[in-house]
């Protein structure tokens, strides 16, 4: 075979004060020992069918979290980024609300703005970046951002989203237009946005055919027109 | 260590009779001794810096090119892809002019049309399918077909490629002002393709910046207007 050291990582992101945040637990063993880093380890060829499912665990069993979406970023790898030898990381990143991060039950998680970082062990620094791109390219043209919204939620929540992600304004007219044709999202029947001192909104959900799955415009959501 | 199999793939694309092709090699050791299959074997720990230069060695040895775009496609991974055992495989996309394969000079790589492929070994069919995915997608926004092209090249020309791949007519005027846009050609100093019945056309090539990088347009090449 070979001496090649096999890992995933997850960079598990969500939104928080309108930012996007990057998960990080503090290392438990050698090397970089006590420093914060994304959670990752290696793959068990006798336990994960493939490099998905050995991210799928990891992030169970470090973050309690069950992601429904999760993508594969890009390998890393070389004979420089792990002081134990020649490595290769396979990436993924998932996107869930700040809720469900709270809710997994790890205290030990802590949540860093993606533009705060640094000092990261191995490349996860590049690791985070690549990721923080893909997320802001995939949004302006897809339904990505959703899987950062709660269950329920009312449009102006949503398109705040998109816009803290992609980091601009978006005319609300075009935004809605989009939003019809990529098809994804169901009035919650009866449900309206309440307690707040404006008109009630009406609250909406994701359509279950796309609860796992991104839907795609042919333009960027933040274009004109 | 772990005893995970650690492999790159190439998938080499050409047009020929405006159809992408991938070049194929027969293997020369088990498992699927004889089958056509692509060009790639074992990471090399001690040789490879990672495995970016890994798929740049492979490519070479077994098929003589340096190809000048190299991009990383994804990661195939499991038990159940190599008869061999768990393995990873680290694909790679190249794009070249069909020249280039013929003056590599390793006559035993043969060329087929990406739609017609089947009984190739492993996952080679999907991972062909994922290269040709991305290519197609990231052809409408970026000078990706460029490297499709030989050195020097007319305008039509290269609309004709844009347009074999993207496997619809394109408006020439709207071509012509998103090609602008893109700013990667430079006109070859008083060089204009001849021996043709028509006007002879001004000869272009990419501006030497962008040789191994690409050029995005915010809007798809085979959008209206």
């Amino acid at each position: 075979m070979n001496d090649i050291i096999c890992t995933v990582d997850v960079v598990l992101m969500t939104l928080r004060d309108s930012r996007l945040h990057v998960a990080l637990l503090k290392r438990d063993h050698a090397p970089f020992l006590g420093a914060l880093a994304l959670p990752g380890g290696y793959i068990r060829a006798a336990e994960d069918a493939d490099t998905q499912a050995a991210a799928v665990r990891m992030l169970r069993e470090k973050t309690g979290i069950d992601s429904p979406y999760l993508e594969q970023l890009a390998t890393f790898s070389g004979s420089s980024r792990d002081p134990r030898g020649w490595s290769i990381s396979v990436a993924y990143y998932a996107l869930v609300p700040a809720e469900v991060i709270a809710a997994g039950g790890h205290p030990e998680v802590e949540l860093l703005p993606v533009e705060a970082l640094k000092g990261l062990p191995f490349d996860h620094q590049q690791i985070i970046e690549a990721a923080t791109q893909r997320v802001r390219n995939k949004s302006s043209y897809s339904s990505l951002p959703v899987y950062l919204c709660g269950e329920n939620f009312t449009l102006p929540q949503l398109q705040k989203v998109y816009e803290a992600i992609l980091g601009e304004p978006i005319n609300k007219v075009s935004f809605r237009r989009k939003l019809d044709e990529l098809d994804i999202l169901e009035a919650v029947a009866g449900a309206m946005e309440t307690g707040k001192a404006h008109r009630p909104a009406q609250l909406y959900r994701l359509r279950k055919c796309f609860r796992q799955q991104l839907s795609l415009t042919g333009r960027a959501l933040n274009a004109a027109g």
